[in-house]
């Protein structure tokens, strides 16, 4: 049925939001920095960094911020930030000038080392049994992010990331069809939105949420049209914290 | 020596820029976007879209934004865009008024659902024997590439991903040791470059990249720092791309 046991695990991916109370061993976060250290990397700079959190009190406040209790119990918790600072130190070391780590194609290209490298990482810790959730939530208050993790300007935090050995089994939950989100050759928009989306909204309402598991969670489309018109306060700030680290200040037009 | 095929492969990787003249089939094409449907996605919003670019003319085309004869030549071309679009027309279908989705915060968040899928069909494609390279150089005209691919506001591209069958054996490029990338609860700066580099810059100069195989590339220290003061020309306006995509316009401050 599965080409392969890579794609199996793969197509079988769901998020892991409750751990059992044992940490990763050394060598298992090591390898799985290693797997991250070899994801691809535009124009070789590898201008990411990977932050583990491991002090009791800085994942307490981390999982203030997320407003998730699941952050600080998984077996080891990742923050992956994207990073033009290293670049700039060694140039700056070499007795040359930097001074293109505060433009919008670098902050972009970081912000992609940082994210594949993650993703990577997913792979590689699902095929060892265990799970993972993405901690897009530790993002809700960036400012704060920042300054407990002393990110110095030109780091950005890209996304939070927890692994674990799983102590839940969540539902598959569905995924938009393929004809959807795959197009040929130009941008194509959707149309007839209750008609081509009627059987996936069918099949999203019979999917349970385990963090509120006593009613399926809503239609797709209602899902969205709730929230495009809203976003989480702080997060909202989100310029202003790119700002402050000396992203998209002096862009050239 | 690997603790399983998956990881092995990841380990591997190597950027593969020369393929044999063979098309991915349609079931090949199929497969990898169920797996980039299957990967994670931020609040459930699937907000990207892939564009796969079959059409000769338009190929070319691409392949002379990025400068890379190969782009062209690849068994299958994909390209990865942020999209913000499907969710609002969902949203406005369903007679609701969308208002988030030029939000430095939601363009992040899209930039992110793109990404992560690409890098799992990286890992599906090789685990299939398949090479891969991802193509950031489509990116050096970003306003021609959106022109190109049609597209529309609220959707901006992400990554370009050449896949197809390996024919070439490029050596495996050296990374950053694991001590430089990986932090423990707080961002440390890089010190005594040339002395904690030192050992890395060597591995590096012995390293031959298939594109120019004469001589070995420079030392990393070498290529970064002449790589930071330097940008290609339009890819610095990539500003201008992501604001005529509707994106940094109005954020709040």
């Amino acid at each position: 049925m599965y080409p392969n046991e890579t794609i199996k695990n793969q197509l079988n991916h769901r998020s892991i939001r409750k751990f059992k109370n044992k940490k990763l061993t050394t060598d298992e976060v090591n390898l799985l920095i290693d797997v991250a250290r070899h994801t691809a990397t535009s124009n070789f700079r590898q201008s990411y960094s990977i932050i583990s959190i491991t002090d009791d009190n800085l994942k307490k406040q981390l999982s203030e911020i997320g407003k998730q209790k699941y952050i600080a119990e998984s077996g080891h918790l990742f923050v992956f930030v994207a990073d033009q600072r290293r670049n700039t130190l060694i140039t700056q070391e070499k007795g040359k000038e930097a001074s293109v780590q505060g433009n919008a194609e670098r902050f972009l290209s970081s912000f992609t080392d940082a994210l594949i490298a993650a993703q990577n990482v997913v792979v590689a810790a699902e095929s060892l049994g265990m799970g993972t959730v993405y901690l897009g939530s530790i993002l809700n208050d960036n400012e704060k992010l920042i300054e407990l993790l002393k990110l110095p300007k030109y780091v950005y935090p890209a996304i939070g990331l927890a692994v674990g050995w799983i102590d839940q089994d969540p539902m598959l939950k569905p995924r938009l069809p393929r004809e959807i989100i795959h197009m040929e050759n130009e941008y194509k928009d959707i149309t007839n939105v209750e008609e081509v989306l009627a059987d996936y909204d069918q099949r999203v309402s019979k999917y349970y949420d385990l963090r509120n598991a006593s009613k399926p969670i809503d239609k797709f489309t209602d899902l969205i049209a709730n929230d495009m018109s809203k976003i989480v306060e702080k997060r909202g700030r989100t310029i202003n914290a790119l700002q402050q680290q000396g992203f998209f200040v002096n862009d050239e037009k």
